[in-house]
């Protein structure tokens, strides 16, 4: 939600409010208005649609706007956490809804950002969505002189009506932190007992000038009012004052909040049907209200809910399907279900919802040589995340891999931790989880994608750094003058300790101690030696500088490169090879692979991580990592012709002595 | 859901056909039956409540109880899968209702016990349960042949109108897979069109004898039917041929079933508003249904959905609260919010769900000197689960701490697992999370209140036994001519290796070898010695016949104890001191602690969980143990008397040398 300099019961008073004053447009000063019979739902009681019907079988229709309508939401977002906030409310909507929907979303660049890709990779049927630029919009209202430049946020509902389409006749406006408990139609229904004619009278008053109409009453208020307590509600507050026909209260049950406890519970206990609740924080809340839990709880269902649920289709409201839905779907209808490997190929193709910057997040300005550390993880990893910041002082983009509800426990995880709290230069990017394997390759692209440094370091979540490394990569990426236009791999040689329990080496040679005395290995010695033989850890051991190495197969060294990299190929799900061929793209592309003398990172133990160990028994599996290393060799021979031909021959030969 | 032995599409058409077989003995054969004005829901159409009104403003009032009614729901079910079933239904009942609601549920022992458990911990207001023995019910229709045993269960609903209160005068019946999408109230209210005439006419047919009824019907269908085909449908529908007026069908949309495509589709295409879905197993589904989606998302909805959240009072409705509900609410009212330990003693307060044998579980007939292995987990820790089968061929009770969508990856787990799958005397005991504190000995306590041999092997998930031990310790049980009256706890040595890869033991003289060369420690030598010191490992490893030790000071050995035990005290919650006081009470109560010459289990490694990690860090975390620690001692005095002096007396000197 939205920071604010004032008490949150203010700031939720006007929520929906606006919505009426966007209705009042409508009718607003019309006289020859006249109230349908069916707006007994208008007024303050609840809606009477249960008994009390004795004298009568027949009462007012439920107000219910025409089927496959399409309903219009405004929503003004700003920043990281109301972009969540954002998110939960969306998912109430979806879930009871039943109308095609447009959202109109009013956005800084970093909500937009986040957004734009959230919609984007959630594919809702019947969902369309438009950004407006706040940045824009902000002149308009900031010559209103506002203590908290954030409060601005809060008076761009003033300027709506200008900023969405002029052909846009209707919208519902939505704070961020409200939850549905009823199907938005409902309120959308509203509007429709003013029927047609309103339409065109939204358009006239329009044209009549609202915006000059507000921008008198707060240069008048002004005069009076100290400065820095004129908000939106302010505003509003002194039009309604001055025009008091304009306004027509909603129904209660459409904004029953928590901090104004008599008004909301006498409407609720009759009512027993919520429409919307209006929250403030929900932890904070200390409330003395017995319906307290009620309200958390519907909160806490879609805060938690999966979204991908809600990625279903309307009952008989055609509609556009969202950009992409087609080609999927055709490519899904082609997959053969008898095919061995058919759920390989499903997890390919899945679209996973991706929440980048969930977390709030302010990147450094960009410095020459930066680098960022990129990896991904699930929620069995998370314990690795302080170390892993002790040991990485740079920046940092991680890809989570999550449900909607591990989301939050990730959340409160870092909320909780006084050393990932403190970094503002780690960017974590939630992945929703759908589908039975584990989607590496697109974690890391997301993770990659996302790094702001001309550098990354591709690492895995269960290596720590050594200490001097992020410092000893920049310097390194100095004096070897390198430029993003070179194609350099740095390779990081990587370690393995199998000891629990372990004494992180502070340099080269206490390393190397480590090694000898045995308490270290070089990085999956006994089991894929020939994954790091290339490094030529004997030649490292000895050398003063940077030295170059080539390719082989099955290399997979960690290494840094600028951040225009090729991306990890999405087709390796689950385990096995994906790196490997990440490695094999870069060979192809003609990076030199350079090791540097001084570098070098250490693996942890760790029990196998669920995703891996309900895969690594079964025999199909293989095959279908055989399959798919196949197919990649059939498309690197098509990319790089016979220059690529050396990987299937190296494939083909038996790997020789570690 | 019931394993029958025909289409699942039979069985499906059946379900709601039952509420109006119950309903038809209200109006049914009566002539004078006059079909009320709002009976037009009643009809096969959608419920015409949108649009479509343009002649008149007036539709009949939507059908809906009187606010407040209490709704009656019959449920047959029996077995494991059958219970969990139950639960997702309940789930989608309760999270639509606005009514109070009372189950009754005709169960066999099995589910009674799982589902007695899970409404007592679940403590939803305004929600009653009654259990109606299924065995009891048998006799009346086990004289109908029948192929399959489990197709009796079918068969139930025959008896139901005998076999529920005879002052109970409606009920609605649903089967285990079914998932609502709407207020159960709406179907209820079909009842309502035939208002509180029927009520009487119920009983007056009843008494009439429905018993007979479908008896005579059913004996004539045998003369002609194969015995093997005849089930609850053939009954059913035999007895509407006969009396054909006594059936009304219930609008389509209130049983939408997947596998009758085309009826199906016809149906909610034009409603947009679906009540009921009519599952099979939604896993196994390949209807080529373009909305399966949309059921799939609804079933996964509720399949996933945190349970607790349905704790939520009624508005405006009331009810009696749940027994316990008043003590509990006294007990958290007087809590001191501003008291550093606020956290912990909420957290004692918390009444978790509880669903107790949560898989398919056989145990074996009780042996006179069998032991189960008791331990609890949570999903960080599911990877140990396969090993400690191979290690532990006996019973086990295992109680695991999850959240309802964790429980169906667990479930997911073990179906992918040939080792677990394998196992029917694994015991799983789900209890829902729920608070920021580890409930450990809660957890112990639900594992070992569910182990049903006369012995149990006191455990942690982290520990795996010597492949012997569970022989071992049944031959040492013998031979020591234990038996359950007598109080003596078992000492199993603990051993720990800080080696991620591990080569196990296979006898003592093994495990002496990798303590000597320093592969293996005794457990926590370094950072807790005093927790195992009065094993006395010194004497163990020349020790042939089991020894007597003295308790001292933070011992927590692992011990075999009788079942009727003293329980875990549930005070400890989150890390630190739980093991500690069990042995102090254990000690309080005169146990004899006698050292196992053979017997060892060893600590693997593994990565701090989450739970303890949030809070291993916190300050206030040790005074807060400090003051639980301080509470037990007073409440050991209390139970003791002067005979506790010494545990307090123990605590306050320093820890002598390990």
């Amino acid at each position: 939600m939205l920071p604010r300099g004032r008490p949150r019961a203010l700031g939720a008073a006007a929520l929906l409010l606006l919505l009426l004053l966007i209705g009042f447009f409508l009718f607003g000063g019309d006289l020859e208005y006249v109230r349908p019979r069916g707006a007994a739902a208008l007024d303050g009681d609840p809606p009477a649609d249960r008994g009390g019907h004795n004298l009568s079988d027949c009462v007012p229709p439920r107000p219910l706007p025409p089927k496959c309508e399409l309903l219009h939401v405004a929503i003004v977002c700003a920043g990281h956490n109301s972009s969540r906030d954002l998110n939960t409310l969306v998912k109430s909507v979806l879930f009871y809804r039943k109308n095609p929907l447009h959202f109109h979303l009013v956005t800084d660049a970093v909500a937009r950002n986040i957004l734009e890709m959230l919609f984007h990779t959630w594919m809702v049927p019947a969902v369309g969505v438009s950004f407006y630029d706040l940045e824009e919009l902000k002149p308009q209202v900031s010559w209103i002189p506002n203590k908290h430049y954030s409060g601005l946020y809060g008076l761009m509902k003033l300027v709506l009506p200008g900023a969405l389409p002029p052909d846009l006749a209707r919208v519902i406006v939505l704070d961020t932190d409200v939850t549905f408990a009823s199907d938005i139609a409902e309120l959308w229904a509203l509007f429709a007992h003013f029927s047609g004619v309103i339409l065109l009278r939204l358009d006239r008053l329009r044209q009549a000038g609202w915006g000059q109409m507000w921008k008198l009453t707060a240069t008048r208020e002004l005069l009076t009012l100290p400065a820095t307590s004129l908000a939106d509600q302010d505003i509003f507050n002194a039009v309604i004052k001055e025009h008091p026909g304009l306004v027509q209260p909603l129904p209660c049950v459409w904004n029953v909040q928590l901090s104004d406890h008599t008004l909301a519970e006498r409407c609720y206990s009759e009512a027993s049907d919520l429409k919307v609740i209006h929250w403030n924080s929900p932890k904070k809340l200390r409330v003395k209200n017995k319906h307290v839990e009620y309200f958390r709880n519907l909160y806490l269902t879609f805060l938690e809910y999966d979204g991908n649920l809600l990625r279903r289709e309307l009952f008989g409201c055609p509609s556009p399907p969202p950009p992409g839905t087609e080609q999927l779907q055709r490519a899904l209808a082609q997959l053969d279900e008898e095919d061995a490997c058919f759920e390989f190929r499903q997890q390919q193709l899945t679209v996973h919802r991706v929440h980048i910057s969930f977390l709030p997040h302010e990147p450094l300005p960009p410095r020459p040589h930066d680098v960022t550390l990129v990896a991904q993880l699930s929620m069995d990893r998370l314990q690795m995340l302080e170390a892993l910041c002790r040991h990485w002082p740079g920046p940092m983009s991680l890809a989570l891999y999550l449900t909607d509800a591990e989301a939050q426990q990730f959340l409160r995880f870092v909320e909780a931790s006084a050393v990932l709290s403190a970094r503002q230069d780690v960017a974590y990017h939630v992945v929703y989880r759908e589908g039975p394997l584990y989607p590496v390759n697109e974690l890391r692209n997301v993770a990659l994608a996302q790094a702001l440094t001309p550098y990354v370091f591709l690492s895995d979540i269960d290596f720590l750094p050594a200490y001097s490394l992020y410092d000893y990569l920049r310097a390194s990426i100095e004096q070897l003058k390198l430029d993003s236009e070179r194609k350099v791999a740095l390779v990081v040689p990587a370690f393995e300790t199998l000891h629990y329990r372990f004494s992180f080496p502070s340099s080269k040679a206490e390393l190397l101690a480590l090694l000898d005395s045995g308490s270290l290995y070089t990085f999956r010695y006994h089991e894929w030696p020939q994954g790091h033989a290339p490094t030529d850890y004997a030649r490292w051991r000895e050398a003063q500088t940077p030295y170059r190495v080539q390719w082989a197969a099955d290399y997979e060294p960690y290494v840094v490169v600028p951040r225009d990299c090729p991306r990890y190929d999405p087709r390796f799900v689950g385990f096995g090879w994906n790196k490997v061929a990440h490695i094999v793209e870069l060979d192809a592309q003609e990076y030199e692979l350079l090791v540097l003398p001084e570098a070098f990172t250490i693996h942890l133990p760790h029990a196998p991580s669920l995703d891996i160990s309900r895969f690594r028994s079964s025999p199909a599996y293989r095959d279908c990592l055989q399959a798919l290393k196949d197919e990649f060799h059939q498309d690197l021979s098509r990319h790089y012709g016979a220059a690529a031909l050396k990987y299937l021959t190296a494939l083909q030969q038996p790997p020789g002595p570690a």
